[in-house]
This record gives C-alpha cells, structure tokens and sequence, in this order.
C-alpha cells in the first residue's frame, strides 16, 4: 500500500485545478483503498467548476465517476452480486451513497431519493475523512457503505460512463415499459442520449428516433441501435413532426426520452407522444427556469404519462454495467477524449465547449 | 313498448331546451329500450349548452349520465359481469362506446382512448338513427355495443354519478397506488373530488386531506372519507403547505388528485408532492389555456410521476357503481337537487351556478 | 374473385385428410377473402387429427396458423395498426376471436381470456358459416370481428409461426419484467422456446440458458441468442443445477420460460429459479396428468412467482410479428419443412414425429 | 437506566422456559435499550420450542415480536418516518435485520428476500452480544440497522400482531392488487388470515370470504370485514364451490389468500380462482410436505398467478401498524389471552392447542 497519493483540488472556482500530494490515511473497517484508472468528465463537473451550485464544499476533488483496481481492503467486502472483493479486482461503484435508514431506504425501496446521499466528488470536501473523495486522482477510498461491482479486464475508460449517465438512463429506463417493436423519440444525442437509445435497442424497441443539435454526434447515436437521427439545426419543427407521424400512423410515438436539458426540447416533445404514451425527463442536473404549455391539450386529453427522473441506485449502476458489458465494441467509440489528471482543467474545457462525447482522465 | 316518447332538445345554443314528441323506432338486433329514470346534468353539459363546444351536433338531445329501467330488448344481451339483461331491470351504461378494433382497443387495451370512442348526449344528434340518444329524455335507446350494468332497486338517483365522474375518478385512482396509510391531496371538493375521496379512503389512505373554495362541499367531504379540509379563500396558501408539511413529517404528500379544474391549483400543488410521489390531473373537459412552473424544482428534482386522465372506460364505470353500491347511503347526500324534465333548462343553470353539488333530472 | 376453392378435411380422426373443392360464399360485411399463402402445422393439429380433443367439431379444416393475401374485402377493414387494408395485400391475423362484451373482454382487458373466443381451424366446423374457418385450404374466409395486421412481401412462410407459437410467447413474456442482463432459462427448444429465447435477447436478457432433449434444435438456439445450451439427455441433473447455479453467483435464474409441455421440466425447474424470481409455463396445450412437489420448498421459502400461460390476444401476435420482422434471416432458418396442401396429412406426421423444428403447408 | 434485567431462556426443547436475571450490557452506537411492554406468542415459536426448527442456537430468548418502551438510546436515532426516538416512546420494530448490501437489498429493493436476515428470538442465542436478543424478556436491545417506528400510548398488546403476522400478510396483499368491487377468499381464520381480512376491506373488496375449522376465529372474521363465512367442518366442498360460484356469476374469486398452513387448502382453493386470478400462499413458515394436483386444469388453463410469500420488510410493518392504527378498537378483540412473563410456557401451551386467536405476553 503506498503512503501518498496525487490528487487535484479545485480551491477557487473558475480557477485550474491544482494538483497536491497528499498522505493516504490508515483505512477504516470495510473501506477499499482504489488506484483510480479512469474519471469521467461530467456536464455537471463542469457547472461545479464555474461555481454554479452554492452548496460546492470547496475545497474538493472533483469526479463522481470512476473506475479503478482495487489496491487494499480493510476487512472483507462483496460485491453486490456477493463475489468477494480482492486485491487487483478492476471495479466499479455507485457514486452516490444513500443512508439506509429513512422513509425513502426503507419504506418506499427507492434510495435514489434518500435526502441524505451523498456523491464522490460532489458532496464531500477534501477535509472530511477519509479525504480521498473524488475521483479526479490517483487514488479514491470507498466507505464500508459504497456498492461496488466486478468489471473484467478491457479498457476501463469505457465503463466510465455506466457509473453516471449510464445509471441515470437505466433509472429513466425503468419507467418506460417498452414491448417489442414500439417507438422511441430520445430528445439529445450526448452520453445520456446514446445510453437511452442503447437501452431502448436491448429491449426490443422498434423504431427509435433521435433529434438533436450536433450531427457528429447524431451519426454516432446510428452506431448504438438509432433508426432515425434529425438535424434539428437543419430541419424544420414541422417537418421533424411529420416525419415522426408518418412513422407511427399519425398516433405519435410511444414513449420520449428527454436527455438535452433544454425546456423548448419539452414543449416540441411533449405533442410528439401518443394518446396515453410516455414523456420522460432525465436531462436536467440544476434549476433551469420555467416553462409554459397548455395544460388540457398536452396532458390531459393526451392522458400522459409525466415522468421526472433524480439521480439513479445500485441496481442501476449494474444494469447500465452490464449493457456496456453486452456492446463493448460500440460503447468504446463514445469515449472521444482522454486527458492526463495534470490536464484535467482542459478536460473541463473540452466538455464546457461540447467539443467531445465523452471525455475521460486517465490519472 | 311504447310508441311514443318525449326528449329534450338543444337547437340553439343558450336557447331554453325545447321537448319535442317523437316516435319510438324499431329497435335493431342488440338494442335496448330504456326508460329514463335518472339524468345527471354535468359541468360539461353547461358548457356544451353554452356553445363552448364547436363541435357539438345541434339539434340534440344532451345527457351522458343515466340511469333507467329496461323496456325491451331486441334480442338477448348480457352484462358485463355475465347475467342476462330482462325487461324491467334498472341498469347503468358506459357513457362512451369504443370501436372494439383500434390499435386502442384491441393493442394498448385501453378504450378509454379509442380515437373513435363516441358518448351518448355528447356526439351524436337527434337526427343520427336511433334518434333517442341522449339521456335528457323519457327514453334513450342503447345501442348493441353500449356496455350495462345491473343495478338494485334503490333510488336510482345515487347511481347517476358513477356513470361520469365517478368513472373518471376510477380512472384517475387507478393511477395511485395507494398504500395502506399513505397520505393523500384532493384539490377540488365536486362530484369528481369526492368520489376520489371515496375511493381513497376505500382503497386505505390515512390522510385524506382536500383543498376548496365552498365551505360546504368541504363539509360534506367529511362524510365521505376527508380527515382534513381546508378552505382556500380563508387559509393563506403558506398555511395551507404549514399544515400539509406538518401531517407528512415534513415530506409532502404521496398522491395528489387535480378535481378542480384549475391552472393555479397545479401551481399550488405540485409543491406539496413528496419526491418520489404522484400528481394525477382529471379536472379539465375542456382547453382552459397555459400554465407555467420551473421544470427542474417541480418536476426533475422530485422524480415526480404526473398522469393526466381523460374519460373512463367500462371498468372504471363498473367500479364506481360498486362504491356508490356498498357505500349508498353517503353518496345519497351528494344528490341535493332534482328537476323534471321540463325545467332541464333550469337544471342546468343551477349547475351553471355552482349552487348544488350534483343536480339530476327525474324524467 | 375465384368461386371456387379447395380445402382438405378432417372427417374421421386419424384417417387422412380429404381434398374436397368447394364454392366460395358471398361475403358479408367486413368478411375478407384471403388466399393462403402459407399455414403452420401445430402440435395441438396434430393431437386434433388423432382425436384427442373431443370437442372437435367434424368434419373441419385444420390449422389457426396462417398467413395470406386478401383477394376481396366487403366494405371497408383497417388493421389494428389503423390502415386501410386493401386488395393484394399480404397479412397474418389473430388466430382467436373473442367477443368483446363479456367481464374479460371489458372489465379486465384480458381477451384472450375471454370464455366465448373461439379460433380458426379449432371450433368452428365446415358446415358453420362461412365454411372456410380453416387454414389448411387454399383460402378461408375471415370474420368481421378478426383482428388484421399487414406484412411485408418478404416469405410468408417465415410469418406463419408468429401466429400460434409466437403469440403465446409474447403472453408468456409479459410476465417476465426482463432487466438488462438478467438470467434466462428456457426449458424446451422447440418452436415455442425459440420464440421465448429471441424475446428474451431483445429484451436485454444477460445469460440465455436452453435445456432440451434434441441437439439439431438446441444448436438452432444458439443462432436466436441462447448463451448456454444444455442437453438433459446426456447432462446429468445435479451437472445442469451446477453449471447454472454458478453463472448467477449461486442464486438461480431470474426467470424461467418453461416451453416444454413436460410435467418433469417443472419439477426439475422450479428449483432453478432464484428465490423471488418467475417460473413462467407455457407448454401445455392439453390436460397432462398431475404431479407432485414441496409446497415449502418450492413455493414460500422460495417467494416464488408462478404463471399458467393460456392462448393469447392480438398485442400478442403484433409483438411476435415485429420480431420476426427484425430478425427475418434468423425465423427463416426456424421453417425446416414445407409441404403442398396435397401432403398435409404427411406434414401433420412429420410434426407428430419431431423431425422438424417448423413445418409449413404452401396451398 | 437499569443494571440488571430477567429474561426467559429456553434451554433444552420441550422444556420449560427458564427465568434468568442478567446484567444489561453497556449499549454500542445506535443501539436502544427497549423495555419490553409487550410479546407476541407465534406458532413459529412453538415450532422452536418443540425442537422443530434445527437451526435454532440454544440456549435462546424466545419472541420475535414485540412491542415496548424507550428506556436508552446510545446516539441519536430516527424512525423510518424520520422522527426523532426519545427517551420514554413507545415503538414497535421490524423483527427481522437484512444486511442492506447483498443483491436483494441493493439491487432487486427486496429485503425481506436478503439471505442475511435474521430475526429477534429466533436466530441470535443469548450468547451473542448485546444478549437480549428477544422478546419474552423485560428487556431487549435492538441493535443500530433496526427499523423502529413510534406508537401512541394505546395497549401496546394491540400493536404486537403487527409486527409478524400483520407485516406478512402486508407482504402477501402487496401482490393482491384488489380493485373496488372484488371478491376475495381467504383460506385460515389466524392472525395471518385477520389481518388479510382487514386489509382487503380496506382495499375496497366487495365478497370477503373465508373458509376455516373454528368457529370462534370465523365469528370474529365478520368483524374484521368478512362478508360470508364458511366452515369446513361443517360445509362440504362441493357446497362451498357452489356458494363462491354463486357469489362471482360463475367465475370464481378474483384473489385466493392462503393462510392456513394446510396442503388441502391449496388444493381445494386453486380451483375455486377465477381464469385469471391470484392464488397467494403465505401460512406455511416450515417444510410440511408434498401435494399433488394436475398441472393443466390448475395452472395452464386458468392462466393462474400464484405467489409464495416469505416473511416481511420494514414497509410491510409499516403498513401493518397503520391499519392496527386506524381499526384498534376492532383489532384489540384479537387479543384473546395474556399471560405474565413468569407464565410463558403456558402461554406457548395455549397457541399450540388453539385455543387462542392471539396469546401476548406481558413481561
């Protein structure tokens, strides 16, 4: 077990993220000491750094995504599939802790909604033990209470993004109730998007559409099962409509996936779902501002089904794992950036400037 | 069988109803002669009467909730639950009759939304053969594919609802899920509000908690079920969410029922639902324009599931015959006006008015 | 369109069947003539033929399975999908016509279900109206009340299965509540099993794990998805129990599909299934004896879930026909036999004898 | 807090409970430090003390269930409700601790099924620390993962069947999904079948039937909400069939609970479910043999979903608890017979004759 590690800290917002050698604390019972292998590079990470949410514990090492090797145990831990953990296992975890004990952990079985989870990378500054909380570093410690996962041993970088879009789309997955052969509309094509679409193909969707902004993007979603892709740059609202009634007989599809964050993609997509269909939101991590749309038409006559999605679990973890898992080969061509951890304030920047798909550091 | 009939008729829009005479015709195979013992004047009728409705088929015969006595029957026909349908039985209908043939119908399982779904009193006129249909009238004749129910032989009445608004209430409470004990929100203290009272608290929900703006509707909720009422013209809303908060532990409620038909009460109540909790909207017949709110506050960050209900099928109208059934003598209460025939006009002034809580007709 | 026609007929059971050419009716309303263009051979045929169902109405034509084209339509059809179906078009239909008015038709949505359905080349003899209620023929005649969906010009003899087996399976699969990377067991790798194993793959399903008894259809699996094949001829049971409990970290399957129509399946697959997971049986066409396991053991300590699969409605044949649409150069592979009407009789034992995954008559 | 505490300790099988004063140990982090106010005798603990269950690590303190006072917290704790537990509350708890980490508590949300469960009074001797580890005692610590919920000051002995039987049957309803109107029966006039009585009134069943041999428990099932009752003793099958089918049009009942612990019932009650329906078995809690039925006719034919049911989680005791709450006055006539601590044996006497409906403890 080493005695120091590498981490980077972000001190000031706005400002490069400074790398500091630190000292690795002695672990506690069931704590898992990681070598970091890979830290993805979330919108998310990117809003923190400009200090665009109040609650940020500076200073903190960001990165709430990640997998690594395990390095030291301190005790015995399982998976959650109930394989013991060991030295050198190449794992991945949920970033978000839940505590277990509240109405939402034990009433209603849903722990992505427990008030009192936390995240790596988010929630915890580098003062609070054991102060490896974030995964833009050379080493992470899980807590007792982390759920990890067994990964195989090909690129990790590719699993990376299971851990949080993938886990956030499985999440949103759930409510969707796809049978064989129905249509999809996913609203954005980044990383959430593709998990979406990738979904949607594995339980048997028939045609699944895709509109967004970026046509390289929109070109890769054809690589993970997409039937449709739609230049919304280049293609008029009206005709985006047709086109989509003219795949579904008029009635509109049956269930939309909201991944862009954008309120007016809501009140193009909402007209687009069948009398009784689906409209699924995942695509916003902040306060964004308000919309306006009327109410008798989109939703009542319509009979919609409104579905606003929080975060994700373990269980979504491990499904998002395991579609990876199925379609390594595909999923590989969403990482497009790799960073060292000493670039990781350009890493920043190149998600900020939408420039990637998916960028990783690589510590 | 009689050979003639008297029926109301709307020629004019915010005219006075006219009653005309007219011939009883030969019934086709199916069909069924009903003695009009009981018509419901709905909130929809005053608008319909009012002209708010531009595609409304003048001259008609209004009326979609009825109840009546069979006169005879071409052919055989049998309930729904099985029994054979006799001459002098009191049954109930659904209101509305689906294709039985559309991707609705015959895939989704849900007539409800059958793109042709047609209602008596509603979409056809008096000119469309079999001519009675609409149950503002002496007699109505249902057609082959008009689903009944047996009814026992008490005051007619009662029953009247659960042909509208209480099977739209079945519709709606099938969205819920309620847990023994869970905590529930009515917004809107009308015939549609207190069936859903009614069902909630048939279904175990510990709180029943109901918001209006007429003491008296409020005052009756208390006998069907309401543990809480609170008036939104005296109680300020900051008090309103106080005392919501300090019954759920601070949470906010499991399920919300929208029975109002209000924009602002959506505004008001979305707030008061637990992350992780459900806001059903059946309040709106009819476009009543938009409405604004934070996407990522009302929506995303409560994981919040929203479901619109339009109309009811034959299931939900079997449903709430069943809780007017084993629950007569309180839904007797919500009847407190009646009218004949020839002051139909006046029957739905007083619904107009907001005077009453449910008016029928006695034919 | 034609006046005559011919079909074969079954007059004495296990007698061969006759050709017999006979006049085509006049159709009535919403009759459409279909010439067929292919007509599966199913086992339950089989038992038909050698008498074993009592009720069969003699003399019939045989076979539910079939695919055509329409020759003539009597007024106007759209499919259930809402087109206009027209002369010339090729198209598969529900096998089973339910009624549509009684408490399984209306109340519970669950049509095939239904007491009073009946199905072609099942109930309905030669001498019922309008006498070509069979598919082994080269037209029949399909009622106002059939549910029609179209098909492209590809083989029609690749559509036949998703009519019966097909079906079945999409009933059987819409209590599996697939999770991406779940285990699967099916017992029974023949029509029927295969289905269950593409429904499976393209619902995400992890592990896909087949135990039969003949090995040219177990290898056929492994080209629909299967991940495991087993052979219970020369794989001992406690050998089977052990290579599937160590691919699911010894808790068993998530679900078995048992496709089978053994009595022993059952009792060496409940305990095959992980404790809170399905079993799910659909093999059984005909009362086959009884048989006798631990109650404890296999149902409660278990928390087992346990399904009868019965018939199936046209959701059904919808789903089974967009998979076979998506996967056509796979079911091609499925339809190992193809005879003339000439050689029904030779078709029928050729099923009987298993020499065939899939057999067809080409009319 | 108090230094010594006497505890009943059941040393040998078949022997009686012996008294012992013991010393409290000194309370961990989140342990609480319960004075026990009052014990339910279950037939599991007569099972127990018969020597029946192998497992069992004696010398033990017997009860699972129970219900008490805060005497001492160490550390600050909270409800599942998220209310503060102090000094002097009246709580009840979920008997059993799943391990919050394996995959049924991470990823299928289900820790009833968790195999790391253990329960108060039946897994834990008085050799493991913290020593109290059951009910029939003055005292006992309930260990910090321990879900607790706070009571009112009404007779505890009320509450007490909540936590076993009442939590179960909670976990058996969960699959029962009862719509307005249905017709149930339930097969054992227990607690078990009590508490599934109540639930289903309270879920707005119509026909509440039940089959048992006492009469005592039958008389006392109308005041839970039976609407017939039945005696087997006294009734022949072919009567009851006829009665049940008398009460649903020919049917059959829309949900069968088991809580009998009988093969036979099984046997007689899954024919008596309608096509379609529910048969969920939760009375048997230890192996009792093989039954034998035929599977066609049973299973396949009535397309029958049937569900085993093993023990409960904190919602399910949750959810017990509140219906106690909300019925306690007809609730505290369940209680039939008390006895002091001193008396435990003859209480245990008194369950295993049935003589009782339920037999508490008051330590």
């Amino acid at each position: 077990m080493p005695e120091k590690t590498r981490i980077t800290v972000l001190e000031e917002f706005n400002k490069p993220l400074k790398i500091r050698e630190i000292d690795i604390p002695e672990l506690l019972e069931g704590q898992i000491l990681v070598k970091v292998t890979s830290a993805g590079v979330c919108g998310s990470d990117v809003h923190i750094f400009e200090g665009k949410d109040p609650r940020t514990p500076i200073p903190i090492t960001l990165g709430h995504e990640g997998v690594g090797q395990v390095i030291k145990i301190k005790g015995q831990r399982k998976t959650v599939l109930g394989e013991n953990v060991k030295d050198g296992d190449m794992i991945i975890w949920n970033r978000g802790v839940s505590c277990g004990k509240c109405y939402y952990c034990k009433v209603l079985h849903k722990p992505a909604l427990c008030g009192n989870r936390w995240a790596y990378g988010i929630h915890r500054s580098i003062n609070i033990p054991p102060f490896l909380n974030g995964c833009y570093a050379e080493h992470i410690i899980l807590t007792e209470n982390t759920d990890v996962i067994l990964l195989d041993e090909r690129d990790p970088a590719v699993y990376v993004p299971a851990s949080c879009s993938g886990a956030t789309s499985a999440h949103a997955f759930e409510y969707a109730n796809i049978n064989t052969g129905d249509t999809v509309l996913v609203q954005g094509p980044g990383p959430l998007g593709i998990f979406l679409i990738a979904f949607s193909k594995s339980a048997g969707a028939g045609n699944i559409i895709v509109v967004g902004g970026t046509q390289e993007r929109l070109n890769m979603c054809l690589e993970f099962g997409a039937t449709s892709i739609i230049n919304r740059r280049t293609c008029p609202k009206d005709h985006i409509k047709d086109q989509i009634m003219s795949l579904t007989n008029g009635r509109g599809v049956d269930v939309v996936f909201e991944a862009s964050g954008s309120l007016d993609a809501i009140v193009d997509g909402i007209p687009l779902v069948r009398v009784g269909g689906t409209y699924i939101t995942a695509g916003f991590g902040e306060p964004s501002g308000s919309l306006q749309f009327p109410w008798f038409e989109y939703i009542i006559r319509r009979n919609l089904n409104l579905q606003g999605v929080w975060v994700s679990d373990t269980s979504h973890v491990l499904q998002a794992t395991r579609l990876v898992q199925s379609n390594f080969e595909t999923f590989a061509k969403m990482i497009t950036h790799r960073f060292n951890l000493e670039d990781a304030t350009s890493a920043l920047d190149s998600v900020a400037t939408r420039q990637t798909v998916k960028t990783v550091l690589m510590p």
